[in-house]
């Protein structure tokens, strides 16, 4: 294999490829988290865990970690995407943290940012900044959580008394799994039905105060405490109901939708959904950090099992003189390498994800986005992942809210495969650690229970992707994120063809046949990137123009149109998941497009190949199914990850070490006493000699 | 789809089925464990989990459970099969209290039983099982725990003392993840090195005290904590050492090796390797039951996440007054139903290994093992799972051996499949179940958390499946148990091409390409039992061809073995788990076919249908690859699937109810509090009237 060997490249500049645009904001995170009151909680009960983690929010406070997202006339940074790369940081350390930080200066601040007006900013976010206001973000219900939409809360405006007041109709309405509510908020932002005049205007949010300063319910207000949960012990979920409970007029958050004093209600988009939806979309932040987070997790999983299969050795082999380390095995490889490499494309899709998120909801306003506060424009940055016609000056409404919309559906879709992606991994790395892995000291226990919601919170992973078929079917032309059955089929029954066959065009069908023939591929390199990409998209195609045409169906006189949807549902999924496959491959190869060191280059060359041939041979049942590839070449494909297992394997331990992950959050005994773990294969138990140096060590 | 809609069947008949041969077993189990010292623990932390788990295991032993797999000359029942059922009944349960007790009566008793003679039986096995003497199994070390062949720790024998001296050698020879090791034990059997006159005979099992009568650990012997866990929190995992620690010659269990007091060793069975695999043959029964349990926490998530989808509505559909129940949809279905399907063939698969169990290891030994205590030979009954030869009278003891190494590759690969499967379903219905399906509350967590280490415990799972692919390789001729690499490459270089030649004669090649030549497969029936079968036997021989013809390889001149083995080694993988899959295909099957109520088998025969195409269709790429189907028939496999998922749809409750699960132990509020959950599409929200009976409840 030595023709086929690449060079090892210094780990700095593969550390620098990786941490990207906001490398400045990662290294200094590394830095303050270092300290010794970040460290990780060892074995709390729940109520010491919540405690522990406050004390933590608040010192964050004070490193300036809330202050980045927010606007520089408050106090902010005026950093969109340095808040969520901040935000992504804390994954590396205890997720509870996180989640914490997330609830506060992310969902909770970041709606009062994102729907409030200068009267909420100016009156709250400095102390939402600082902590002095802790809040949270009273979305969800029990009832209702995919399908926001129909959330049964209510606010009726009453002009009597200029207030508005919040209800709970009924149990299934009661607010569920809201971060915050059970020990620390004080405010909540409560998402409500808007009622004035008789007329319901759909769902807004509102301030409501549920503590009072000393920390009892407010009157009206009932707090539930969600108890025990799989994981994120350290975050006091909770329950709220509310019994008419009177709120000033004035803390509706009203920049999408306003009340008058006589109860007239005004708002700037006539359509209730659209003014929804539209409304959710600022609020996409959200979802973007918990793909980055839900990435820094993985990666820290990767890193201890990457160090364990290193020292860790078992069974005895021929021409070798000590037992085989773990890593060496094929199996291990298959069980951690593909995920190593789906790993690094997340990272650079979430970095292009990042940068369009920056671009397209600057902290400061549309006016400042140019030239943010704290952000380099590198020549060498990425793209971001949608055209942000930033400097555009024919740019107009319809071109931006298409941006908006396919801004939304790569977030969800990013969101539900990179969460995905860590808790399939991480369980992997678990089981590629054994007994040990099991262990609480061994930190991959905590990683994945703690990450295991992130597959349905801020969306359910099936609900997102759907999101993102729909835009993809739609050339997000329509508002994306009405998931309504309903509107959905009504919409696929109208729209969705004349879309679709406006994308596939004639041209492009020529082209990509000619790229993925059949007859071409027996012979040609498998590793051709090219060839991988010709391959992703002409698959994303196809699947878009059949479900197309399945959905049209739903027009037809007599059609059972929910039956019809309902019917495509796995199509639908696998829309999407094809799509979000062939954005990441994009987004791996325009990154190693970008690095200029050879040697970082060629890893990182093959690390995308075995990105792109392991996803390959995960659907080739599709790739076969469809005439895209002969028998002969599938079997191939799966060679040619089995080889580039073998080569990628003396990097393994290069390529987790170029996630920068501070020595003290891997802090697992697996992952760091990695000669207590060493071993050899003499079997010399006729002898009382020490076999390692940790025995040595224990015996001096 | 009327045509296609199969009848409700009696609850009862479905029931009966699936309890099997030791129905009454499970029945009493239910009355049993429904009292109320045998509920739940809530939210306990790691001590008073312990200590709540402990005492409910001294109950355990009351009500006798502890007593059935023991000979009845000492007290027992006599009754392997139903010491498994057992087991497996306290799954629906605590999964901390079943492993508890699979420690004490399964492990520990167990290999007291097994590899013990008379005077270890007489003297320990009473107070075994009234848990006067309560143990752990030593096996386990730090650096060798899938090659237990190859452990480090030492016993030598003193002849001056009649002693033997057992001791830790370095750090990574400590035995860890000893259950019951931490807090309760008070003897251990101790599996190590027996070396004598200067020579290593191998692993041997020792009983070594490691608690005097007051807990104090005995001297010599230092006890660890394995601390936090992902799950089994009641379990108290330890770890320890041996610091020239002397036990009386008797305590070496020596059924198969003995030390005279000189010294001398002496053994049944020549081959140190073979004696090894032998001994771990008769320990068999933990895997079973590890299978075992993993389906009724499989079941238990099922039971609570289709409640759950029947319930929980979520968006508005055309033609429809209330909003769609989560079952309703398609992606729904098919998270759980084909999982609902498999666990079925895994219940059906489970009843015939422990049926061959029963009868190959009878806990009264042989001579009675015609008619065990308590058990019923029904007509209907399932074979066993691999021909036990009773009652043939020219029965030798070459193919005793080989049915006990088939036994023992049977347990390897359903323990492997049955726990990834309850990782994957249990984790699937967690999804399903949303955030409500993440708080301890619904119980899910701890599901997932408990049986997350099933995967690796009682065998690595990659480990076991490679055990099954020798096996099958060697016609289980060989040594099963071995799985040293230089000892399979070295078997693999030498034998294996003509046993597998010998199985795939050309009359079978010519039998099953007539049956699933792919020039018939257009226009046939899908549901086609036979070429179901056909399919899957088929597909087991071609992968076991090919993987023969490969590791062949290895005995050719210059071949690096190693390489040869381990580059072949996801294709050893494959093998294993399309061979379970035919064994689980089998098994349905054979369960339908015995089914006589017409309703009831009409339903489990569709119910196999969605197991055997789920299961195609989960490995279409191989078929499509191999030839085996045309890309016609591949769409109509999925779709049919998908058909099956829907017709099932309106019996799944029926099917999660028919595992018997005792209410109290559902006892999770979104399984129980249906109509809490419940609430209907009307958008009323101008009118304050309860729209539901939970919140009539309430507000009266």
């Amino acid at each position: 294999m030595s023709d086929t060997a690449v060079d090892q490249p210094e780990l700095s500049e593969l550390r620098r490829v990786f941490d990207g645009r906001w490398g400045r904001i990662r290294e200094e995170a590394r830095q303050a988290l270092r300290r010794p009151e970040f460290g990780l909680a060892a074995d709390l009960d729940r109520d010491a865990h919540r405690q522990h983690v406050w004390e933590q929010l608040q010192q964050l406070a004070k490193v300036g970690h809330s202050r980045l997202g927010f606007p520089t006339r408050y106090g902010g940074e005026g950093d969109t995407g340095g808040s969520v790369v901040s935000f992504e940081m804390l994954g590396y350390g205890d997720l509870s943290l996180m989640v914490k930080s997330g609830v506060q200066w992310g969902l909770f601040g970041g709606a009062i940012q994102a729907l409030g007006t200068d009267r909420h900013h100016e009156r709250y976010l400095p102390a939402v900044m600082s902590l002095d206001l802790p809040g949270c973000f009273a979305m969800t219900e029990t009832g209702h959580g995919s399908d926001v939409q129909h959330l049964r809360t209510i606010a009726t405006y009453d002009p009597e008394t200029r207030e508005f007041v919040v209800e709970t109709p009924h149990e299934a309405a009661r607010k569920d799994y809201i971060g915050g509510a059970a020990r620390d908020a004080r405010l909540a932002v409560v998402f409500a039905q808007l009622i004035t005049q008789g007329e319901s205007h759909g769902v807004h949010a509102f301030l409501v105060p549920i503590r009072d300063d000393a920390g009892n319910p407010c009157p009206g207000v009932r707090i539930g405490d969600c108890g025990g949960k799989a994981g994120l012990s350290g975050v006091d979920n909770g329950r709220l109901w509310f019994d008419r409970v009177r709120i000033p007029r004035e803390n509706l958050l009203n920049r999408y939708g306003d009340v008058a004093e006589d109860g007239t209600y005004s708002s700037p988009i006539e359509n209730s959904s659209r003014r929804f939806f539209t409304m959710l979309g600022t609020l996409v932040r959200g979802r973007v950090s918990v793909a980055g987070g839900a990435g820094s997790a993985t990666q820290t999983a990767l890193a201890i099992a990457v160090r364990y299969g290193e020292v860790r050795r078992q069974f005895a082999a021929p021409g070798r003189d000590r037992e085989v380390a773990l890593l060496d095995y094929l199996a291990h490889q298959r069980a951690l390498l593909p995920a190593l490499a789906k790993t690094y494309a997340l990272r650079f899709a979430q970095e292009e994800l990042v940068t369009t998120l920056h671009e397209l909801q600057p902290a400061d306003g549309l006016a400042t986005a140019a030239s943010p506060a704290g952000v380099q424009h590198g020549a060498d940055g990425p793209r971001p992942s949608v055209d942000t016609g930033s400097g555009d000056a024919r740019d107009d409404g319809e071109a931006a809210e298409r941006r908006q919309r396919e801004l939304e559906a790569r977030a969800a879709g990013l969101k539900a495969i990179a969460t995905w992606h860590a808790s399939a991994t991480i369980q992997a790395c678990r089981e590629a650690c054994g007994g040990a892995g099991y262990l609480t000291e061994n930190r991959l226990p905590q990683l994945r229970a703690d990450t295991d919601v992130f597959t349905t919170f801020e969306g359910d992973n099936r609900v997102l992707l759907q999101l993102v078929a729909k835009g993809l079917l739609t050339g997000y032309r329509d508002q994306v994120g009405d998931l309504d059955a309903l509107g959905m089929v009504r919409f696929f029954a109208d729209q969705v063809w004349e879309a679709v066959a406006e994308r596939t065009s004639a041209r492009n069908l020529l082209d990509r046949l000619r790229r993925v023939a059949p007859g071409r591929d027996e012979e040609g390199d498998l590793r051709d990137r090219e060839w991988h990409l010709a391959l992703f998209e002409d698959r994303e195609k196809h699947v878009l123009d059949g479900l197309a045409r399945r959905l049209r169906k739903a027009g037809e006189p007599d059609a059972d149109a929910f039956a019809v949807f309902n019917d495509a549902q796995d199509h639908v999924l696998r829309l999407a998941r094809v799509h979000v496959e062939q954005v990441l491959l994009e987004a791996f190869t325009g990154a190693v497009d970008r690095v200029e060191d050879p040697d970082t280059r060629a890893l990182l060359d093959r690390v995308c190949s075995l990105f792109a041939l392991s996803t390959i041979e995960a659907d080739l049942a599709w790739f076969l199914g469809h005439g895209r590839m002969t028998p002969g070449r599938a079997k191939r494909v799966t060679a040619a990850v089995n080889e580039l297992c073998q080569e990628l394997r003396p990097h393994a331990l290069t390529l987790v070490e170029a996630f920068g992950i501070p020595e003290d959050w891997l802090d697992a005994p697996i992952a760091q006493g990695a000669e207590e773990q060493r071993q050899d294969t003499m079997h010399a138990f006729d002898t009382g000699a020490p076999e390692t140096r940790a025995e040595a060590r224990r015996a001096g």
